[in-house]
């Protein structure tokens, strides 16, 4: 008898699911490369000069493992922060962090608090640890604060889930109704904040709390304004007791040593950084323009990306979606109503922008 | 009251421990720099040049996700391996591998089987599954097979690791033993063979066992042989059903499209490969013939490093490495009786081996 692996108890009840169809997945299935890539909130600006030489000086050295403790990086990023080496730890990507932090916290069954149709592969690395989601519902289109708070203390969740900016609305919070809602929450209750985007928020979307609370963890990306989501990097700010449980699950290899030099060269470059801001704001102009053109309504965005409401239901969106992907232009949409009224757009420089203008009106017209 | 967050019940249970203290953390506390870096295993003749024309050609892409389906270098690994796409995973090394798989098999409590003195970093991420591990000892510098199966028939356990080539002894089965070694386990149980250093062995290392046979999964890696150390990537080979469980939790863009591209042009460059392989028997040899003038016996070697028997305990092998380290060469050694009467160096260019020669020798001087 050949019987095979025998799984873990969990692990035999999940789906193989995948959080994300990645863009080469559905240009295989188009059977077409896209002719412009807005569906990921990449940064098709690119990453800065620097990195690229960074990258090119790296290669040669790509035979050494990385500097486990990424003491160069960790150190940039402490003093760009005003946090210590004790608060930092790198991931592969905030994906890569998100897994770790909540096999730290989760044991089947426990309650997980999130918004729905907030970030999809969160809800992936909560089920692979046999977290219960909590889901509460967006108001006018943002992730709702009130709401989270209070489904914290009808579960007594370990974990809330925000993110802010957020994703996939555009939408945010300043940083005083965040830290009004660390206060509120159950007091052993973990705030997870990511904010893949603040760099390309208005200043103050970030609250003013010092990295050594306990109540908190922040979550950092080199995948959007940076320009390196090829390369996968994040990195999480807390309390040093947090920070040091990573090292009991983490990959403590896992962030390579080109990936490092590459980060930080994109952090210390903090005119690339200016430039990308600038043509961020081009960009949603020029999004917020096309959507007027065309009846649609662009929601105000702090993040790479501009979320248009269709103004009807989310059968229409869906629609609007599946005509302009036909014409090779790769956007994407929120996945639950009532947000699934929209579709959303990446920025990007002024061709690209154009080409979907193209492919937006004559999917109009055909419907 | 400010409580900070509630872990996992089995994450309160894990120490802080780092499996590997990695060679710039060494640095750091020897407070300087390295002359010859002979501890990690990595491939100091470098990555193909290659190699590096892809990584320069890529450094502009990164700001685009990897292919989360890694279509064109799965395609080139299963050509290579004689296999099919549904038969292989990627992952950030096979570190990442290892974490992953454990995870897809072992409840807390359930007991796992390694041979004592493996891979430490096996261990490490089987504690944080909550597994139990059971050691088997070493065999006249071998892996034993003979008793991995007892235990295993005994602990009735489901998962066995056995690396092939060994690492931190060099020594090696042919694939014959290997494939019996699989008839005799329990049917149920999975054979976990790490292939690390397979690309530097001699021909029929590897078992002659069919990919979709569900009794085995390989692991490999783009680390050593092929020398992306600080890139991560590696893959496994295993029947389509367990391939298909890491899409279950795995981080399913961990695996950039820099790295893909230069593991690519890796795998494509098998004049580098053979270049590789003749450069590391040279070393090997060189090796043992400083193992000799000294001395000491050098096993015979199927990997990138050679580890040499100093002829008495494990204290005195301990001073060995000490005086080694002292004059700023980094070599390691096995961490358990009685392979802890050796030390462990990694191949590398004569000028390195040279300085080796000269640090060994000062250093037996002195003791």
């Amino acid at each position: 008898m050949v019987a095979g692996p025998r799984y873990a108890a969990l692990i035999a009840s999940l789906p193989a699911s995948v959080p994300f169809v990645g863009p080469e997945v559905q240009e295989r299935r188009q059977g077409g490369s896209f002719r412009a890539r807005l569906g990921a909130n990449e940064s098709i600006f690119g990453p800065s000069p620097a990195v690229r030489e960074a990258i090119t000086r790296a290669a040669a050295d790509v035979w050494m493992y990385g500097d486990s403790e990424a003491l160069a990086l960790r150190s940039a990023i402490a003093e760009q922060t005003g946090t210590t080496l004790d608060n930092i730890v790198l991931g592969e990507g905030i994906d890569g962090l998100l897994g770790t932090l909540v096999r730290l916290l989760i044991d089947p069954g426990d309650p997980v608090v999130t918004s729905l149709g907030a970030y999809p592969t969160f809800g992936y690395h909560v089920r692979a640890a046999g977290g219960v989601l909590h889901n509460v519902p967006y108001r006018a289109d943002r992730e709702d604060l009130t709401a989270l708070c209070a489904k914290a203390w009808e579960t007594r969740t370990k974990l809330v889930y925000l993110s802010n900016p957020d994703n996939p609305m555009g939408s945010w919070h300043d940083g005083a109704a965040i830290l009004a809602m660390l206060d509120r929450l159950p007091p052993d209750c973990l705030l997870l904040l990511d904010e893949a985007y603040l760099d390309l928020a208005p200043d103050g979307t970030s609250p003013d709390v010092a990295a050594d609370d306990p109540r908190l963890i922040r979550m950092r990306t080199f995948s959007k304004a940076h320009g390196l989501a090829g390369l996968r990097i994040g990195y999480a700010l807390a309390a040093p007791d947090l920070i040091r449980a990573f090292d009991k699950i983490r990959n403590h290899f896992g962030v390579g040593r080109l990936v490092q030099a590459a980060a930080l060269a994109a952090l210390t470059d903090t005119d690339w950084l200016a430039h990308v801001r600038s043509e961020t704001q081009i960009a949603r102009a020029r999004l917020g323009q096309i959507a007027d053109e065309n009846g649609f309504v662009a929601l105000p965005s702090a993040t790479n990306f501009v979320t248009m409401d269709c103004g009807r239901d989310g059968d229409f969106a869906r629609k609007v979606l599946a005509e302009v992907m036909q014409q090779g232009v790769f956007i994407r949409m929120p996945a639950v109503a009532p947000l699934d009224r929209c579709i959303r757009v990446s920025v990007g420089p002024k061709a690209d922008l154009d080409i979907f203008a193209a492919a937006l009106k004559d999917a109009l017209a055909r419907l």
